[in-house]
């Protein structure tokens, strides 16, 4: 039962704000009633009703009575009765949840008809062929949705007449063929149910609300909840209203409107009609519609009203509206309106549009962008409207869409790519001898590896679309040939591949490139002035920092020093470094590593100049540098068969050596980060020598570096302290006692956050490192579960989210806001940023904000989307009063 | 300065209660002064003063003013002057700090001596021998101690004399040899200072304090606390005491006593003393001492009051003690009191006696034992007085000790264990295919894993000993040999390993066995009557199950049921399980696997009868029981090659499919634990209904099972919720609605610790599985770690103590402690206990009675260490007030 005892709501009561209790579609008819606008009367069961039934499995007690007493109003509203062989009312039964689920639900029209009353229908509109055609109709939703009758045996019947008369349309039937079709369509719900088609419509209609509520919970509407992660306890309105018949004549029409283009976004009308039909008949697709501008022609009075409604209705709701209408006999009947879907660009372009026009504030216009739809203008992707055949489903490992051919081999990829070829690299996994191969091609996929693998986080720091763990892929270098899903492509065909959702698709698909306009600027400067958290930028390269520098980026929160050891040429002097097997081989090797890094950090201290760039020092364990063992054994015993210098072979066998010796069990959990700049102190040296000598440099030339340097996986506080105090000597040797350099460090271990305050004594910031952090809170590793079990988890419910793309907000985001408090307890200046992939998550954003944050940090790509949600976050929180976010629901 | 602005304390002043400041020495030098027992005069210059000058590098300003005026004091006091030619007073400059650090810190002797004032001893004590043997000793010692002169030196001097002289013995040189070493000695000192020897008593006197004050950091004193986990900050005090000497003829002695037997701590005093020697004699052991009997004949005025003094201070000591004396001419003085340190066996006969004497309570006694030495008598170990050729050192994986013959095959291991032959089986690594083999060895050695590898786990399951991780270790099972540390042993040659310290030994070494006895049972009731926490014990089969209540387990907290599926015989059957390819198939081996278990079941609910039993589910990955793809890839290459059938081919290509489907990059992180209870939930099922069908049985014959069912690895409540409510529904089908089985989990990552308010709402209790809670809360894979930079990391003080041996209080205790608030503000009757291996460990025991934990679960044999620790827990809770452990120092 609702608040107020009753279960049906008569319109036009109710408004637009009753949507939990009264659906989308119910709220939006009492809004419409209450405005006057032309609605057919009828009433409202509410959702509350349909949770008692979901719970019980009985409609609420009295319910149907309710229901009576409202329908003798319809009745006398209509000057009709329901069952009255005279003059019989029929009504349309509606789904209609709080949340849109389009076609997810069931719906049953042109109920109280029966053998007795369609006759009165016929003599009362003079139209046998249109009362048959209800009939027929009739029975046929009855039978599927409610009888559950399998809706092949209608199509069947009315597909076999159809041919027996030798006609291609409906409309060309007709009364007598629909006359039989209705015999024959009662024939085939006997036969399926065992009992004639029920007759009584006070029957059709209480089974016709059950059958609604049911819907609810059909597989369908399941699936699309999870998807769209919604409650599955909210339950769905029924809206009961008078039929009104679009299929009445050539004076009759139904449609759907826009009141602004929802592709573009562009002002004006936009829509389609059909004369003669019922709804269903538009959705089904079986006749194609007409532009909506033609309406004016045929039914100019109708098409005059329906623009006037729809201005109303913008006005009413400040937002481009999506409406369903009938024509019955040139007067219009609205049937539904809600906001409409649009793309990004027309989201884009509305919001600007009507803050501009004063209809809503710039405020609202940032609330009314969803900042996850800006991916589509930011990356290329496929034409939405494309035919695709799609082989296979890989993770989405880097966004952005890619056509070009096979190449199974790096060097190949280089080589072609040099000279202008577009490819795709396919590798069973790739590892740091790819990376030259990655660089020149279009994208990447491959058939093992998770969200974090190697091909997925080099592919991400390139730009490049990059789809991993594809399982239904196999590589076979040898034959140089591919197979996915059961189908064999050989190295030179075509193929494309969309990082953004996974998708690998057969031969040349067409794209749609990144594109941002003034919209889009506009917005993400209204952005700006309202959000409070800062947006910096994950980037390893000089491109990359250029290129988030345009994208509004307010610093880079994370350089990984790493990747710049993984280039050509690079790899090399890494591996001296890690197999030195005394200091003079050692700081040979660094020696020649320091000034490749010291350019580097020039470059992109340059090109972010007066803008903090924080570094992070080495962090993956060494072995990631080196060749796998299994590679090596094989090379050594190909040098020994193929009778290789004793010199080569004793070099790989030491090499296999020092990788054996590097092997981890657990990686993730092994001897990496902070762990390396104590036991192998060296490397951080040179690296913070590096750094210290490209702020010299470039300070010299009258520069403004801002440098942090940042110390991974810092559990312990001493860790910290030890490695501070190595880099501060370094700092202080090149660059003085007075030097601006901050040290802080990544808080990405659960033991980093219950110590916090003892580490933030050490430390000039803290950057959250929520991937690793997530994956040790919750003993999860991403590469092993995502493509594993995960989307088991995912689909039991067991998460709600993805942990590693939504931040895990009770588990995860209580460490976090445990180590905030701890850290700003301790160091009230701490400075406390995120760099984590949830950085560029709207969702998390919202409680990195709420845990008061200073900024988040993302790939250059994902900026404006942070910006945008940053916007966002700050209003929402204005408006909520800044609450804790990390006792709120999960 | 000390509190009371002074720095140097005059005896009597002070009181065994002052160590801190006047060190171990000087606080038992106070005491027995101010018992009125012989004490030579003297005074003390305290730890602060010694601290002072570690800061400072300078001695407190004004320290030797107060010396001078306490020595002006000493020479009124025994008539003697330092420096004075005719009647010389020597004194003794002696280091103590507040731990004992036993020969760690230096002494000078015969301070006062130089070229005048030893012609004045001579002619005062009327014995020029005696004059130049103090003075040629000083000179040695000054001159090591004070002036780092190589000790070398003087001995080959020494020796070149005595080599002249034609004698053996110091005693046989003359007045005059010696008074011409005293000659060769300042020659060797000023050859290595470029300064002749300091005949300045008070600038001697100077440095040699400063001596003293720089031992406190010498090399080995640092190691000795490192070790012993003393902290670097303490300082020494030194103490000046006028000399006494027991080289003054044949009524001097010197001695040192136990008031009772430290190795068996029977009643009676104990100890060894040498005629006419100066103390350092007797600890060199340049001559053999006598046993202290004998001295009642030689001086039996002096015994007479040696056994006074020494009763007098065990009564006011109310302990052991360990004492140094000297006698001058037939007069006792007594140089040092401290309590002695002793075995555990002698520990507990000592404590039992002393409570049973009424000399202590019974709750001191409990505090007076080490719960750690324990393990010395539960274990066989080796002979503490044997001779060891030490050719290696791994991981400390199993305790106890074993000898016998090297295997390098678990099926050999097995024939000849059958047969009664001792054998160590030693492998690269071991896994499933290997335990046949070491149910029947003695002990397993490994070169590689760590201290949870499958070697350490499953040698502590079958309470054998194993070193693991042994890096010196090769094993060539190829050519039928070892190498360690450069050696090579063939199989069948005989070796001894020791688990309890990861030590190798060449041949065979003399153990001692595992002994108990009644003084080890009487401590255990008064520990029983005392504690609060309940101790379980971790037991997976029947025999540790009997073995634990032996030992006094009062239920099992952990039975992990995987150790069930390793058996011979029953492995075939699990990989069956994890490769069935379809329902039937997994079916036919579920329901092979299902009797087994509940036999073991059977077993060890009755053997507990009556006491709880937690039994949790599957943990591992799937992988751990497969074969390795490496090894499988062999196969197939094999039959390949050999001509192999097709089939078989296939079948282990399908298996080799399957394992690398399996295979994880962090399986610490990966599918295991609840996460195979949701995804492959057949395997649980069955568990439950073996769980069930046996406490059915038992019931049935009259016996009282009482049983808990624990899922592991639990993060989100709906994990739990989700197993809980498919074993919930198992149980009610074989037990009933009304059984009593109880449904809980482990509480092992972060992610349960941050949500156990919502977990406790679905488990009957938590039980902390603090050894991978310690892995994922630090980021730290034990198996990376141990043997890794583990120990780097506690070489540097990064880690206290070991974060899997001792709970990482701060750390991993604060979300142990959030865990336990959490889930007993949701839940008041929520059972909280801990089934890591730190429920063994007596630090961290203290810890678990802290946080109000209900009981503590460890291995069979820590059983009686845990009861012991806990009593002394309760007892330290008592005194402190039950202080919150957690928020306490590290």
């Amino acid at each position: 039962m609702s608040d107020t005892g009753k279960s049906v709501y008569r319109l036009p009561e109710g408004s637009k704000e009753m949507k939990d209790l009264l659906g989308g579609k119910g709220a939006g008819l009492a809004e419409m009633s209450r405005l006057g606008l032309p609605v057919p009367p009828g009433f409202i069961i509410t959702t509350e009703a349909c949770r008692t039934y979901m719970r019980t499995g009985e409609l609420p007690e009295g319910l149907m009575q309710e229901v009576a007493v409202h329908l003798r109003w319809l009745e006398g509203e209509t000057g009709k009765c329901l069952g009255d062989p005279e003059n019989p009312l029929l009504v349309s039964v509606r789904s209609g949840a709080a949340v849109s689920m389009p076609g997810m639900m069931d719906t049953v029209l042109n109920l109280g008809l029966n053998d007795a009353t369609v006759e009165g229908l016929a003599e009362r509109t003079g139209d046998a062929r249109f009362a048959y055609d209800c009939y027929r109709r009739f029975v046929q939703m009855f039978g599927e949705i409610v009888l559950k009758v399998r809706a092949h045996s209608f199509e069947e019947a009315l597909d076999d007449l159809k041919r027996e008369r030798g006609v291609e349309q409906d409309q060309e039937l007709s009364a007598e063929d629909l006359k039989g079709l209705v015999r024959a369509f009662k024939g085939i719900v006997e036969e399926a149910t065992g009992r004639p088609f029920p007759q009584d419509p006070e029957e059709q209609l209480e089974r016709a609300v059950k059958a609604v509520f049911d819907s609810w919970d059909n597989e369908r509407a399941r699936a699309y909840r999870r998807e769209f992660g919604i409650p599955d306890d909210l339950g769905t309105a029924v809206t009961v209203q008078a039929m009104v018949f679009g299929n009445m004549g050539e004076t009759s029409a139904t449609g759907v409107a826009f009141t602004r283009n929802p592709a573009t976004g562009e002002q004006g009308i936009f829509g389609e009609f059909l004369l003669n039909a019922q709804g269903e008949d538009v959705v089904a697709g079986i006749r194609t519609p007409k532009p909506l501008a033609e309406m004016e022609e045929v039914l100019p009075r109708a098409y005059g009203e329906l623009l006037r409604v729809m201005q109303a209705l913008e006005r009413e709701y400040k937002d481009m509206q999506d409406i369903e209408f009938t024509v019955e006999r040139d007067r219009l009947y609205m049937l539904q309106t809600r906001s409409g879907k649009r793309t990004a660009r027309a989201a884009l372009k509305i919001a600007r549009e009507m803050a501009e026009e004063g209809l809503i504030s710039r405020d609202e216009a940032l609330l009314r962008i969803d900042p996850k739809g800006l991916n589509q203008l930011l990356h290329p992707h496929i034409d939405p409207e494309a035919r695709l055949e799609v082989l296979a489903r890989g993770l989405p490992a880097s966004p952005g869409a890619a056509v070009g051919r096979i190449v199974l081999d790096a060097d190949e990829a280089e080589r072609l790519g040099e000279v202008g070829e577009a490819v795709i690299l396919i590798r069973r996994e790739t590892n740091p001898d790819d990376v030259h191969g990655m660089i020149r091609a279009r994208g990447v996929l491959t058939a093992l590896g998770g969200m974090t693998s190697h091909a997925a986080v080099v592919a991400r720091g390139l730009g490049k679309p990059a789809v991993t763990g594809c399982k239904e892929l196999e590589v076979d270098p040898g034959a140089g040939e591919i197979r996915l899903a059961g189908r064999t492509f050989r190295a030179g065909e075509t193929i494309t591949i969309e990082g953004s959702t996974g998708r690998v698709i057969a031969g040349e698909v067409p794209l749609v490139e990144a594109e941002t306009n003034e919209d889009f600027e506009q917005i993400l400067r209204w952005a700006d002035e309202v959000r409070t958290l800062g947006v910096r930028a994950n980037a390893d390269t000089p491109e990359d920092a250029r290129k988030a520098r345009e994208f509004g980026a307010e610093g880079i929160g994370l350089c990984r020093t790493e990747h710049m050891f993984m280039d050509e040429g690079r790899l090399e002097v890494m591996r001296e470094v890690i197999l030195a097997e005394d200091e003079a081989a050692l700081d040979a090797a660094l020696a020649r590593l320091e000034p490749l890094q010291r350019g580097d950090f020039e470059e992109i201290f340059a090109a972010m100049d007066g803008l903090p760039v924080t570094v992070r020092l080495l962090d993956p364990p060494l072995h990631e540098f080196l060749p796998g063992s299994e590679k090596l054994k094989q090379s050594i015993a190909g040098l020994e068969a193929g009778g290789g210098s004793p010199e080569d072979i004793s070099g790989l066998r030491r090499q296999l050596k020092a990788v054996e010796s590097l092997e981890e069990r657990n990686p993730m959990l092994g001897l990496r980060g902070v762990r390396l700049g104590i036991v192998r102190p060296e490397i951080y040296r040179m690296q913070v020598r590096a750094i210290a000598a490209a702020v010299k440099s470039l300070g010299e030339r009258g520069r403004n570096p801002v440098v942090e340097i940042m110390i991974p996986l810092v559990g312990f506080p001493a860790e910290l302290k030890e490695t501070r105090r190595q880099a501060g000597a370094v700092l202080e040797e090149v660059l003085g006692e007075e030097n601006s350099v901050k040290i802080g460090t990544m808080i990405e271990l659960p033991r980093a956050c219950a110590v916090a305050d003892e580490i933030a004594q050490e430390a000039d910031f803290f950057s959250f490192g929520t991937n690793d952090l997530t994956q040790t809170v919750c003993g999860l590793s991403r590469d092993d579960a995502e493509g594993k079990f995960l989307p088991e988890y995912l689909h039991r419910g067991i998460f709600e989210n993805n942990p590693f793309e939504t931040l895990d907000r009770r588990g995860v985001g209580r460490l976090v806001a445990m180590a905030c408090e701890l850290g700003r307890g301790a160091k009230p200046s701490l400075k406390l940023g995120i760099c984590g992939e949830h950085g560029g998550d709207p969702e998390s954003i919202r409680f990195f904000q709420g845990v008061g944050l200073d900024y988040v940090s993302c790939s250059p790509y994902r900026v404006p989307v942070a910006r945008l949600a940053a916007a966002r976050a700050a209003l929402t929180e204005r408006r909520d009063g800044g609450e804790r976010m990390y006792d709120g629901g999960a």
